[in-house]
């Protein structure tokens, strides 16, 4: 009888071609399946609660796979850890019911973004920051920021080219905060999101802290429902998936 | 006529056999003194308010350079910055009084050693903390860095081969800290350190949280200026120095 086993997943992206797994390039996926394929001697084929783009990276990612095996979670846990590079770390594994889907289970999904806002770079943290010089409006991206609560169309903020049957998310907690002095901290809490959302967010809120953009004029951009109107996409070394809550 | 100039450097250490310039290896010493032999066309020698050992961070670190130059400050900042590597930033550059000397003149320096103390490590910050699978008893640790605060005599925690004519400093200010439910944060404020004290110190407070030293047993080691009977050094991928006080 086959066992289904959840894993939760941090990695460092910068080194991938994001979570989903490439015939030429490294991907997360691809790293985890390999090593799960050498411990079990077999092809096993693992389910994210969704895919994260390359560069993009995750403290709490969750995954599923089940195969027919005698060893346990915790040696799932040690064998992985011991065999993966250092940039992927399995933070848990447990049994799971055989009905568990990592992706059509997942309730609530949380991002962050860390923005870097200061007039040099930083030296310990450029993998992990989107680096912007000029000083941003805090208080007008926290205005926008609030039209994004709740349930909407994030049509104008989905990615180009990614058609969904819907495109409507409900948005539970959304943050802007400054932390240590340079730091500007996203954090958004939904029932899912579309591709590009939380970047293609983040991108029109910073035009809206460079002055380019009003607080009404960014909630006019959710509601035309117009990519066209919306910012640049921000970059992916600010995106971390922090948790999936099922 | 020569001007002096101030940097305040930060750097990940990583890739770096410490600070101090070295005949075959990498340092962050050589690596800013080529830059600025690059832009001014002479040979400089920088000093900086002590050396670093091989990779141990900073996020403040100062020095000082003097040559005639033509080259204004901020021409300094930024050619530095685009011409040295991604991992050393410089944060500020100021010219100084031609008695500013970057370590005779600092009254007191910060340090921070982070310990990440949960099960598996850390996919992202790997290359910044001291990883310890096992739990540590927080305020048993505590009750141990409060000795350290005031005048003392530091033997007990200098480096081995490492003689100076004084070995007793003033600590302002130590603290220890949860943060993120997993990091430990030590700060330490003081007149200034011997080489490898703060690892010294730290490696022993470890030994305290471990429960194979008692926060009193701690004190006495301190007191008996007895490296022998101090912990092991702690691994430098934990340390930063945060600042410089002049």
């Amino acid at each position: 009888m086959e066992t289904k086993f959840k894993l939760v997943i941090e990695y460092d992206g910068t080194a991938y071609h994001g979570w989903q797994r490439q015939a030429a390039d490294r991907s997360i996926q691809g790293e985890i399946e390999n090593v799960l394929a050498v411990m079990t001697r077999r092809e096993i084929s693992l389910a994210a609660s969704g895919r994260t783009d390359a560069g993009v990276h995750a403290l709490g990612q969750v995954a599923h796979f089940a195969c027919k095996t005698t060893l346990t979670p915790v040696e799932f846990l040690r064998g992985l850890n011991s065999l993966l590079p250092s940039d992927i770390v399995i933070r848990s594994c447990e049994a799971v019911a055989a009905e568990f889907h990592a992706r059509y289970d997942a309730r609530r999904k949380t991002y962050q973004y860390r923005i870097l806002n200061r007039p040099v770079p930083s030296a310990v943290d450029h993998r992990f920051v989107w680096h912007l010089r000029r000083e941003l409006d805090l208080e007008s991206m926290q205005a926008a920021a609030a039209h994004v609560a709740g349930q909407h169309d994030f049509k104008a903020f989905e990615g180009a080219g990614s058609p969904r049957s819907s495109t409507v998310r409900t948005i539970f907690r959304v943050e802007l905060t400054r932390k240590d002095n340079d730091y500007l901290i996203f954090e958004i809490e939904g029932d899912g999101f579309l591709r590009y959302m939380v970047r293609n967010i983040v991108g029109t809120l910073v035009e809206v802290g460079r002055a380019k953009l009003t607080p009404a004029e960014f909630g006019n951009i959710l509601e035309s429902k117009d990519r066209e109107l919306a910012g640049a996409t921000a970059p992916p070394q600010g995106l971390f998936l922090l948790r999936v809550e099922y």
